[in-house]
């Protein structure tokens, strides 16, 4: 609430999941979080009611017959709360209508106030547990694009490249993947974000894996790019240099850095060598318990960088119709610089 | 545009992403589609050249410098829209901020009007080729379960079955899972909504499975609870009562009748039998490029069916620190009656 407070709101409502999760806990797929002092209200319903009172500990849990926001909002009001902030990035246009339609005339005017996404700013900044569950999930997924170099070969299908890697990270314990595994093969590498297909791995040309897992509720992420068979005209040098972009990023990565310098960093060295035109996509994110989280790493992005941040350094280029590449760890800003979460071999490997 | 124009608009922002699938055929992850008369236009950025052009056939591509909204903005108040709908369900308030900036000030205000879900309405009935594609998720559906009965066994973890699920499910040519695969095991078949853990398969009890693909971008979802081992005490009984309330939910879809009358049909066989207040969920939800789409199939709900829409019965009775079931079909709503498009058998199976 302290956070809350500096924006002149004596109540926060949190309806966006990977927040209420980060403050009280609970993991369920619907629910409604209030802060107004003394503790936290959870509004949930009947299918959550063994899982909220055991998940979110230290907080009220209210099974709710009606929405839960619609509860939460006249808890709200009775509690006699001025003005509540709410999350305007995670919040709908019908949702605030139903939020102000759940008070009565005489509060709906000026209840509610947009108060930016302040949970989302606290969620930033991790802390060791989180650190150290992220640390996990990062080498749960080395240890997967090990397995997967034992794996690939021409003639697979990049679906079943997909299955492979989604079945061992199972198997390995994954809740689940984090995003939809990317498996882009030959002149599919050129799409950024190609989809596994039915398209089977060339005798001679690039595989760019993009993948990431869900543990304890964090994402991991990380992309590689191998070669199958030897290399052809000009694809070790774009690799050399998209590596070079690569470290060029990690290496800038310090807290007090703005997001922007980092992104120059990559996007520099691949201006210099010509390739610039092809890196069509920001270097890099945020990651946490979502796969896209804050800070943005992107050009002139004036966020500055904290101990604790948790981002991604993945430039790429993609030239139409010939390949593509692109390589990707996870990065943990440190006391002094960036931390690599994803040690895996970022070397020219040819299969 | 017509059912646009029917609520006073002469223009209609579309941001939501599966509506700009359904209106134009982009699949690509960032997108905003605008409808005014003429070729729709789509805005999407430079990941998505080839993809848009290859895909949006009869829509003309901008690929934007600047985000794609806000691209779409301009556009629309050099065309002259002067009202044009927005989805208020899928749009952000500080998405409407950004697209009120992206205009001027003389048509800022009453240039944008929430028009409802418009485009999710449209999308409630299934035309011939989009049941096709859902008849063959259906089917892939079906037989992932026939597969697992081969391969459920006490002791294995859930999160393998998952994994061998998933597995299966991707050799068969899934894109994807449509969800997070859902096994709940012994006293776990009690949840609802129980992720797959490495909670182990118990000699004797109930095993439920809750999974869906995607296949050429349409969801699948189905559930069958299976049991381990002779039945204990009560337990045959409750899943012959839940099995009833499915079947005559099954039995009550027709178009012309409510939602709420098919919710009602399993309600009340569970009512009889006074395991009504185990059934803590509602009854189906339509489903198609999304795993929830309209109608909602709950209590007391009004919409009337209509042919060629696709809905899930998936009635479930859970009873804490015991046990718990659910059992779901898909359902087309033919013009005379339902259809079952998960043809998988229901009858008791003890493994």
């Amino acid at each position: 609430m302290a956070a809350a407070r500096d924006t002149g709101v004596d109540g926060l409502l949190v309806t966006h999941l990977p927040d209420v999760r980060y403050l009280c806990g609970f993991t369920g797929s619907y629910a409604a979080l209030v802060l107004a002092g003394g503790r936290p209200v959870l509004f949930t319903d009947g299918r959550y009611t063994a899982q909220a009172k055991a998940e979110a500990q230290g907080t009220r849990v209210v099974i709710a017959k009606k929405p839960a926001v619609i509860a939460a909002c006249e808890w709200i009001e009775a509690a006699g709360v001025r003005r509540c902030g709410f999350d305007a990035a995670h919040t709908t246009v019908a949702a605030l209508e139903t939020m102000r339609k759940a008070v009565s005339t005489k509060v709906r005017r000026g209840l509610f106030v947009a108060a930016g996404s302040l949970v989302a700013r606290l969620r930033e900044v991790k802390d060791a547990e989180e650190i150290e569950r992220m640390r996990r999930g990062a080498l749960m997924g080395c240890g997967l694009f090990d397995h997967m170099l034992t794996y690939l070969e021409p003639g697979l299908t990049e679906v079943a490249v997909a299955a492979e890697l989604e079945h061992a990270a199972r198997l390995a314990g994954a809740e689940a993947m984090s995003f939809e595994t990317i498996v882009a093969s030959g002149e599919r590498s050129a799409l950024p974000h190609g989809r596994a297909t039915t398209a089977k791995l060339p005798r001679r040309g690039f595989v760019t894996l993009d993948f990431g897992v869900m543990l304890d509720g964090y994402c991991s992420d990380m992309t590689r790019t191998v070669h199958l068979g030897k290399a052809m005209d000009g694809e070790r040098e774009v690799y050399d240099f998209v590596l070079e972009a690569q470290e060029a990023a990690v290496a800038a990565v310090a807290p007090g850095v703005t997001a922007g310098e980092v992104d120059e960093a990559a996007r520099s060295v691949l201006r210099r060598a010509g390739l610039d035109k092809y890196f069509s996509h920001s270097t890099g994110h945020g990651v946490g318990l979502e796969i896209h989280e804050g800070p943005r790493i992107a050009t002139k992005q004036t966020q500055v960088l904290e101990q604790g941040m948790v981002i991604t350094i993945e430039p790429g280029v993609y030239m139409p119709g010939r390949f593509g590449l692109r390589i990707e760890d996870m990065v943990l800003v440190t006391g002094t610089s960036g931390e690599i979460l994803t040690p895996s071999v970022k070397a020219w490997i040819e299969l």
